[in-house]
């Protein structure tokens, strides 16, 4: 007999997680139902000419590739054999989504004809790494993505901005701040230190400032060529303590007019009309963003109170279904890291408790007759939508309040023969020990 | 520029489509919640030793493979690349999902230390099969599944039916039978017709009555070795159109007591007890379900207004987890088939309006100053729930209209210049047509 086993990198979800990664979900998707963006499901399964160049080479190791079915070798010679790197195009044709960005595009390109611009689509599903599995890093994990395609209108990036800050204020998190930064404001910054040409290095040397310091970042800008006194007068900005419109104007004062600044500046001009919104936004020069296809704002969410990275993230684009032969269709969008909204929630404690969403009530009897009773009362119960369950075998008292107490079901109904005579019913409150007796029009009152 | 395209069998799923889909899915969702049912997850991908001759030499060939990540060819030698089956087990590892029961088995099996039985789950997550794609059939497509493991109780069969009419009645769909038959009848009766050891391959035939029709069944009984003048008893009752009771009374003087026999009359007995709920169920001796691992009473739904196959389905099994070494946990299952559901719904017509699911509300704007006035009020209607968008690019009002008309968002609120200095707002019910004017508080009323 085989032990069984999942492969690395993978995970089962037993229901009290499922339950709250289920909460996560309902609250991400209710808000972008609410800010009017629509679902779209894209394949699990996509043709590897759609995905492979398209995440860079590490990406392209990093899709999980299907082999083809039946006889897969029928087509191969033996010059096939000679690498994985020339058999594979033979054997394999289809690979696992590796995010959720690239079928859009694909999806945007294939139903242009059919799609009504500005096009606002949430998209929820599970994307596939190959990835070395470590803390916080699976093989199978859930991307929460919304974007806004067919519009340049400067409206949306604040839209997100609303949207964010409803997302983490119904899932409780408060202490959380939005990083923002402009790719048009660092590629000038970059031409301004003697960088020309070199504007993503600089961009992937800024991003790490979290990880090795102000120090190494400085060296490493020099080494590829940064004017020293520049650099050092950047730098010593990133350090500075003030307010966003003060570092614009810092800034400004630096690299002089730009694009990228005055988008900045319409930003925050447009985030006052919400004074009562309490938003939490803050301008960071560090911020670059990993993706290459950002060319506007970018952002991330980082929470406060706990150790973690960003949990939330995205930006402008201006041409990503260039890649699928649509070109000029500027879009933003952004991206909810379901697993570590979930390591962050759970930390600090902020999920409901199980009682919100497992079963509410469970019937207890001690014979034939009180449980046949029980499963007309049952029916009724579940009719008035309340969550119910009878223990469906003959047990004694000990182990049917055994199982509401190991499932966490906060009230058992009690049906004896007493029960049966009356009309009146025990109802035991399991985290209390304390009984009450009602009619059962009263405990339909009670859980309605 | 490549043109992109989508793999043969698989299908993405614009707005429209993934809205009715989520629909079902919440409805069954509910219903598997009222029941008590706790959600898993279980990952897409799995070892291949865990699916490998589960579900037979089909199954086998129909399994998706991955390919092992990076140099997939390193361990392999000259000898291995003789066929594409001894070269299988070298490259490749894991594969994904075929359905969710032998998951569910597995994660029983696995977790058996730290789940409270009985153990009531559900799970609703894509599956993937290698098959020839046709009409109806697809290489991925979901599975809505409910299983109660660890016990015996025949109550779980009575629960099940509950369920399956509490999900169709709130997906509105009326016309539909709930047919019914028990493996342990069908065993007996194969025993009686002389097919004593090939009860297997009776099942099998009576299976296909349906499509070839009771003469042909007839035929193919006689040649594995069935006595004529019994068979020929047996298949004429098949025809009766007597109640579900007759029935039973029919074939129990034929066959004698059996245990199968003695369970239906339990069921149809503890159904008796829900005279209101109009249950829809009925025998069906010729019923018999392809899998093998049934071993009690077994179940299908068919629509009855439409020309569809069973669009749901399930059994007792007295032994799933046995295959990862936990013998002796029985249970029972049900499962939903989301894309057959759907088409019958869509065929009826029986979902509700797109403005049901979609943005209730577009704000429409004239100029700049309109826009930012309505884009505080945008702000408000979503703080009050409601589902609301501005058209986020300045554009003329036809333009604007027409987004609205497009995506069917039900109701438009024009802000003018009149607007903005009376604070009454016209909206605009695009379905009629007609306009009314109303201050922004009636609005908020209106919709909430």
């Amino acid at each position: 007999m085989q032990k069984p086993s999942i492969p690395k990198g993978t995970r089962d979800f037993g229901p009290e997680v499922a339950l709250k990664r289920s909460f996560i979900i309902s609250k991400i998707k209710k808000n972008f139902e609410k800010y009017g963006f629509l679902p779209i499901e894209t394949p699990s399964i996509e043709n590897l000419s759609v995905l492979m160049g398209k995440y860079g080479d590490e990406g392209d190791q990093l899709l999980f590739k299907i082999l083809n079915s039946g006889d897969f070798l029928k087509k191969t010679t033996e010059t096939d054999y000679t690498s994985s790197r020339n058999l594979l195009p033979k054997i394999s044709e289809k690979g696992l989504r590796y995010d959720l960005t690239v079928p859009f595009a694909r999806f945007v390109a294939m139903n242009q004809h059919n799609i009504t611009f500005p096009f606002k689509r949430y998209q929820i599903q599970p994307v596939w790494r190959a990835d070395r599995p470590q803390r916080g890093r699976y093989r199978e994990f859930y991307q929460c993505d919304a974007d806004i395609v067919g519009t340049n209108s400067n409206w949306n990036e604040v839209e997100l901005t609303l949207l964010i800050h409803d997302v983490f204020n119904d899932l409780g998190l408060e202490g959380f701040i939005l990083k923002i930064n402009h790719r048009e404001v660092l590629f000038s910054v970059a031409k301004y230190l003697g960088l020309a040409g070199k504007e993503v290095s600089f961009c992937m040397i800024i991003d790490k400032i979290d990880k090795i310091g102000a120090e190494k970042v400085t060296e490493e800008i020099l080494l590829i060529g940064g004017n020293k006194a520049k650099v050092q007068a950047f730098i010593s900005l990133l350090d500075e303590d003030t307010d966003s419109q003060q570092k614009l104007l810092q800034l400004e004062g630096i690299i002089g007019e730009n694009k990228g600044v005055s988008e900045l500046k319409l930003y925050f001009e447009t985030l006052s009309r919400f004074p009562d919104r309490n938003l939490q936004v803050e301008l960071d020069w560090s911020l670059a963003r990993g993706l290459t296809y950002y060319t506007g704002m970018i952002y991330e969410v980082k929470p406060t109170s706990v150790q973690m990275g960003s949990i939330t993230g995205g930006g402008r684009y201006d041409n990503l279904t260039g890649m699928f032969g649509l070109p000029g269709v500027s879009g933003i969008g952004i991206s909810f890291g379901l697993d570590r909204i979930y390591d962050v929630l759970e930390e600090l404690k902020l999920f409901p408790e199980m009682e919100h969403f497992n079963t509410q009530i469970l019937i207890v009897h001690f014979d034939q007759a009180t449980f046949d009773h029980g499963s007309i009362l049952l029916d009724q119960l579940r009719a008035a939508s309340i969550r119910a369950e009878i223990y469906p075998d003959q047990a004694k008292l000990k182990k049917q309040l055994n199982y509401a107490d190991k499932l966490r079901i906060p009230f058992v109904l009690l049906i004896g023969d007493e029960e049966l005579s009356t009309g009146e019913y025990a109802l035991k409150d399991m985290k209390s020990g304390g009984q009450e007796r009602h009619t059962f029009d009263g405990i339909l009152r009670k859980f309605k």
